[in-house]
């Protein structure tokens, strides 16, 4: 057991609302600042995109007993639809028989993580605005404007859970030795919506995670409780079929009805979705130390901020909380220890999940269209369910197993390159799931 | 010709007051802040390497005409003297008979850049320190703390010349879609100190940059007027043989003793340097975009901090203010044109420069203690003395002509695995000048 600890938490997302209620639990007094008013009394903002829970996540609701009060509120997803451009539909199962991800409304999961950690006595500070922190004292800086008065609250620790624009990483990253990078993608992406029938059934198929695969640029959509979907446009800023090419009604149909015909029929409002939700950016950030001795820490987007096409941002912050408290029970009140033990445990999979992510967008706008792409899924699924002990696929990896992602990413790249000699095989589009493919897997695992 | 504008640069240090006086001489009204003391009152710090500038360099102070009162101040360094760990001494000279790169100390050289910048009409405001930046309005905000109040200074450009912390580009950096990595080094540096002898003779040779390369550490030295030396300490931060190790008089001389004995006649105030020079720290910092619209510009280390070890932030800085210059020229009042096309010039060779220097290091440090490696030095400049127009070595590339850095880098990469293929030949160590190698050459340029 620790000695109590009064602590800050600056952020009531996800992640910071989670670490609360870990931290309360642990027998610490716990203060959540954040910047905007409290979730659970406004609207939600038109630029989101849905979140999809799986096994990590799962994991560290379920070490607090929460996993149950959210699976209420989130919708199973067992595979994708891939909708192509001539209206032909083809599903890919995510993982085995039964497995899924769930997806959740990101406003709806934030107002019930908020109430939960309420019930635990947590206490909330909502529009309160950390400007700064003194890292050697634990020491938050509050005040009504950045260049106006400000007031020092002082704290035991001071845990950074406000996101890819972290105030407190902020205040880190002007130390020497901190090593920092933000790279903006190419990318940006824009929320649209499907709503759902007139008798209040869905349009399309709540079960999957619906994909309109079109090279470099892609549209998805995600379902809520109330059968809509949440959909994003994944598209290039510049350039052709770009955010910026799409500037007027005229243009916006048009290029709806020539790569997206299907969806005429299930996003009634597309020109004023598409004109009032902004366009937002896309950021990878790194960042390394996440810790100053045993006073701050940095944990989730703020230590790791990832693109979303794996669907593990939330999972991997809820991981690093899992760490976090692992660590917290094995060396108690030695917090230098734990601070330490948990940066150089998490880095290597933060990184690990950025790149696995990166890729993701490759896989699902462009490969999610190829037949040899789904031939290769295909005959790892095949494969797998064979040879179980012997190949678990890289999405089932990431997604269904607490494997640490930088061994999941090492094991995916392994198997990919034993897959790309497989599918060198002659004929291989008619022998896939025959002995002759089945040996010259094994042999190649073997071989390595 | 320009219409005149009233353009703020901030930062005096070298890039600062050189564009500030291209600036003066094209029209403009040129005011310099800085919020350090006048540098030409102030005590030099002891945490400075010595600068050498080469062509980039003086080309852009010859433009301006400024070339003769800067060479007067310069020490020519012809070559390297390797001084290995038996006290045995090579030499390897950098370019051709008569090519040198130029020793200048900084601060000497500093003092003067101010003095012909006031000459010229440019107005300094020293201790006056910019906390911020309005972008649109080129507006810089200004007070005696980041804290207290701040007066607006409007202006109608804004040059960022202040260094590797940049403050304008702090502002910059919290824009939407603004790349950027600061990355530190795990090596660290202190500056030591060779005096002169009694009679004002130098106690080695002036003309040379002195390097004792030991694997991952290292100690140059490159000489002032006066007949001292700067010497520099380049050591991993932790570790064996660290600054983290090298904590007590005993431990500091007996690594000297051993890794450097002959320095023990040359640096009589070791434990004095050592103990008070501050250790430093180095960092590789990248960001892009450098510009805002017409209004805001980086310029030098605020927009590209490379280490030192090609001996290049300078002359890279210098650099960026001879292609700005000529593109002021082509384009005229269209200084968003300017800006944009200085920006997309620039940046891959300041990327390209910074891969050459990382990897500098490691020539340095351990490369130059290597027989192969000298070998491989001596054959390509055996050969490129009888086929110039086939061959210049990648040193010769970067600093003794004005190619652009990213040709020089992929040009070097070509050039190298040419060499790794010629260092094979049986005997190569007898028959290195022989028409059997000339020929292998030859064919394996033409064969790519």
């Amino acid at each position: 057991m620790q000695t109590p600890q009064k602590i800050a938490v600056v952020g009531s997302g996800l992640v910071g609302t989670l670490l609360a209620i870990y931290l309360k639990r642990a027998g610490h007094t716990v203060h959540v600042f954040d910047r905007s008013p409290d979730i659970r009394n406004v609207e939600f903002s038109g630029r989101s995109i849905n979140l999809v829970m799986s096994n990590r996540g799962w994991k560290t609701l379920e070490d607090v007993g929460l996993d149950e009060a959210i699976r209420s509120i989130g919708i199973p997803v067992y595979k994708r639809a891939i909708h192509l451009q001539d209206g032909k539909l083809n599903y890919q199962s995510y993982g085995k028989e039964g497995e899924a991800i769930f997806s959740l409304s990101r406003g709806v999961l934030n107002r019930k993580m908020v109430d939960l950690a309420e019930a635990e006595g947590v206490e909330f500070f909502f529009e309160r605005k950390i400007w700064d922190v003194t890292l050697a004292t634990a020491s938050l800086w509050e005040g009504e404007s950045e260049q106006g008065e400000w007031k020092e609250l002082k704290y035991d620790k001071v845990f950074g859970a406000d996101g890819a624009f972290s105030r407190i990483r902020h205040r880190m990253q002007r130390q020497s030795m901190f090593n920092y990078s933000q790279e903006f993608m190419k990318i940006g992406y824009k929320e649209l919506h499907i709503p759902a029938n007139a008798d209040g059934s869905p349009k399309i198929d709540i079960h999957s995670l619906h994909i309109w695969p079109r090279g470099n640029f892609m549209l998805m959509g995600l379902a809520n409780l109330d059968n809509t979907f949440t959909c994003t446009l994944f598209m290039p800023i510049e350039g052709e079929n770009s955010f910026e090419s799409l500037i007027n009604e005229e243009k916006l149909v048009s290029f709806f009805a020539e790569y997206f015909p299907d969806t005429k029929a299930v996003i009634p409002d597309l020109v004023r979705d598409y004109f009032n939700n902004p366009t937002s950016s896309l950021v990878v950030m790194k960042c390394f130390p996440w810790t100053f001795e045993d006073k701050v820490a940095l944990i989730g987007d703020s230590a790791h901020a990832i693109v979303p096409f794996y669907g593990h941002g939330m999972n991997a912050g809820f991981e690093d909380i899992t760490i976090l408290n692992e660590l917290m029970k094995e060396y108690g009140d030695d917090w230098n220890k734990i601070f330490k033990a948990y940066e150089i445990s998490r880095k290597p999979n933060a990184d690990a999940i950025a790149e696995l992510s990166r890729r993701n967008f490759i896989e699902m706008s462009a490969k999610t269209a190829d037949e040899q792409f789904l031939l290769q899924k295909k005959i790892e699924k095949w494969f797998s369910e064979k040879h179980p002990d012997k190949w678990m696929p890289i999405y089932s990896r990431v997604t269904f197993s607490l494997q640490p992602y930088v061994e999941a990413l090492s094991v995916g790249d392994f198997q990919n390159n034993i897959m790309q000699e497989v599918l060198t095989l002659d004929n291989i589009e008619e022998i896939w799931n025959s002995p002759i493919v089945e040996n010259k897997i094994l042999e190649l695992i073997n071989k390595h």
